[in-house]
């Protein structure tokens, strides 16, 4: 016999067992319930592609990050970092074969060679959701309702989104005339939470000077509520502009549907990013407010410029699911299981082997998931079975009770039988019993 | 401005627009309920495994088609190339952390560097579902009934599966004394249907006798009912063994189950890969017999033999899912859609464009899926859009209507007005209407 093969796997990825994935696939599916309720369509783009096309001009983190490889036809490739630039290659490629505005959304799997010390994995999944080809207050309030409407449907209302708008910042800093070191103020803006105030205003300081650094300081801690924050920042920025309509307009249709109250307007909220040019925003869950944003975003207004001439902008968020699982769990909102089935059939007699299947058929025709124990072996063993999966019906069906056709039914939670009964009475107390233990 | 970038995606991979991901989604719902509907439950292995882990022994094809390289780190990592190999590697890790027989199933991408002259892909996803820890006749026929079952609820009714067992070819090559020349022989055999018989002949003629040739024909083309060509091959092999009898005990499953006449005995079916040792099976769909099988599998007696000393017997199958929605596409049972919207709400006054996002919010409530056209625009407009993504119904609200609490609604379809009513009695002729639709 050769040596056997370690069965490990690499650092900073990691297998999947069924209570993760069936708690995963049950996030996902609810996403996607929301995102299509709202008019959303999904596609998918390869998870490999030219190493050209995904780092454009290249430069920055991403490149040390990245795995990236010389194919079998000597193409130099690499796997995808995220979902946004393969949504813009796939936008510049499409362009004429979609309507727009093209309301989609992405969930898949990304990958970065990041240091896995801080808890990071290498291989994660993302879910983007993004609508294209429009500029307009209603595109920006549609993609904070499916935040809220998805973290809803989670079952986590305990949310706050704060947002701002990278426009009137802008304003403000053409007013301080240094608008040419925006992208660094805004990564130094960014770092508010990591670093601190103090730390903030003298890298400001050194960056441009005592006063301006005041004056930004002032800016991104303006208080109060929504309307007097931005009227403050309206100010700083020399005056109402179309950005601030925008906002107020967003804030309109807030107090219509009524959900004004989860929207902190946070003129810190910057999103380092140099591609965005509206409203920015992060979610933060009012109970676990250490794990930073869940879902996050804002408005480009050119999302293909590298691909395309055409211009196309947009608004969109992503929801970093790993980090949502996590608060799930931690939250309580999600108790893990290890099996989905309803309904354990004994396997109690060689001569019935097939009648249980058929059983099982029957059953699964009312949509009750269940399995037939896959041998003959001792109650005691399928009981077992039984507990260790969490099943929480049996059917035991031996030959007194296929003559009558008939079957006894037991409640393993809370252990009641139900003897002699046919399959069809079988199925409405298993349902009931179900029903119950969702109330 | 810098020079474009061409927005160009690798030869043998593709991007999936909203027709076909909309399609795919469907369709792998549609097969997890049912793997769920039989207690199976779902897991996922990391896509980049270790080299070593994933060729074992290496050597063949896949080293050949494997894109592998170097990490970050300098590791020598490769993409998965089946899902085969990973959950062997998978259950020689976890064995102490699952309930045997344990039921897995796992549809992901897979990738392979194969000649994309054929029609391949490159990157492809794989539909596996397989019950380990268990050797039984209860668990070969179950594997069997969830292949019907998913093709079913796909709308694929006449579909015929051949089978055979690897066991009792066995035992008659070993009552021929070429037992050694197994691995040929069925290399040959498996390529009957692509060489023809002649050259099957010719082949077997060469590696052992003209005498063993014929024989080997007069096993693999048995003809006539089940029971006809069991007792044939039973005969050929030595007489009644575990294997026939197996076979004897999984058919009158299937006739106690009254699905018995989709099943063919065809001793020609031996699934190359010398890793089954148990019943074997391909499926074939009776109106596009050319695309060949589009679910196969079998029975191997040690799943993780390169990781783990210890013995995993199991039975499983897998579905290519690129070629099933190709034959579904093919035969006209699914019909591409580019959106899932139930209905359109008109944009048509500034002052309500909170108001609109209200009335999808009630609507959504009453499960329809509903979008805001997303910004004030003529009409004409916004009935395109509506025609373009194939909408059926839409909401027409303005400022007579919104003063007295109520809506119009459009049929689209059927050209109907229904003016003047409140936003309930609009959802019920919705749902109506999409009833009616589906019927």
């Amino acid at each position: 016999m050769s040596k056997l093969i370690q069965p490990k796997v690499l650092k900073g990825f990691r297998d999947f067992l069924p209570e993760t994935e069936i708690a995963r696939k049950e996030i996902q599916e609810t996403l996607e319930d929301t995102f299509k309720s709202f008019g959303m369509v999904p596609i998918d783009t390869p998870t490999l592609e030219y190493t050209e096309v995904l780092l454009g001009k290249g430069g920055g983190e991403t490149d040390k990050q990245i795995y990236r490889f010389n194919d079998l036809g000597g193409r130099d490739v690499a796997m995808r970092f995220d979902l946004t630039v393969p949504f813009a290659r796939f936008m510049a490629a499409h362009r004429n074969d979609l309507y727009l505005p093209f309301k989609r959304y992405h969930i898949s799997k990304v990958w970065r060679g990041e240091n896995t010390q801080r808890g990071r994995y290498r291989e994660f999944t993302q879910c983007d959701f993004d609508i294209v080809g429009l500029d307009s207050p209603e595109a920006d309030f549609e993609i904070l309702s499916v935040m809220h409407a998805s973290l809803t449907a989670l079952g986590i209302e305990k949310i706050h989104i704060h947002l701002s708008h990278r426009g009137i910042f802008n304003r403000f800093l053409e007013k301080l005339e240094i608008m040419e070191k925006s992208a660094e103020i805004l990564r130094i803006v960014d770092k508010l939470a990591k670093i601190g105030e103090d730390n903030v205003i003298k890298q400001l300081k050194e960056l441009t000077s005592s006063k301006n650094a005041a004056l930004i300081l002032e800016y991104i801690n303006a208080a109060g509520s929504f309307k007097e924050i931005l009227s403050k920042i309206e100010e700083l920025s020399g005056g109402p502009s179309a950005e601030s309509e925008r906002l107020r307009i967003v804030r309109g249709m807030m107090k219509e549907c009524g959900i004004e109250d989860l929207f902190i307007l946070n003129p810190s909220i910057t999103r380092g990013l140099d591609y965005y040019t509206g409203i920015v925003y992060e979610t933060f869950l009012d109970d676990l407010p250490g794990i930073g944003s869940v879902c996050s975003g804002g408005r480009y207004n050119n999302l293909a410029s590298i691909y395309s001439k055409e211009e196309m902008p947009g608004v969109g968020s992503s929801i970093g699911l790993d980090r949502l699982m996590a608060a799930l769990e931690e939250l309580g909102v999600s108790a893990p299981r290890n099996s989905l089935t309803d309904v354990l059939i004994l396997n109690m007699d060689e001569k019935l082997k097939g009648h249980y299947f058929n059983i099982a058929s029957i059953l699964r025709k009312e949509g009750l998931n269940c399995e037939v124990y896959l041998e003959t072996k001792k109650m005691k063993n399928q009981f077992n079975f039984a507990e260790r999966k969490n099943i929480p019906a049996a059917i035991i069906c031996g030959e007194d009770e296929y003559k009558e056709n008939k079957i006894n039914l037991k409640d393993l939670s809370a252990r009641e039988n139900y003897n002699m009964i046919t399959i069809d009475e079988a199925s409405e107390k298993i349902k009931t019993m179900l029903g119950r233990a969702i109330i």
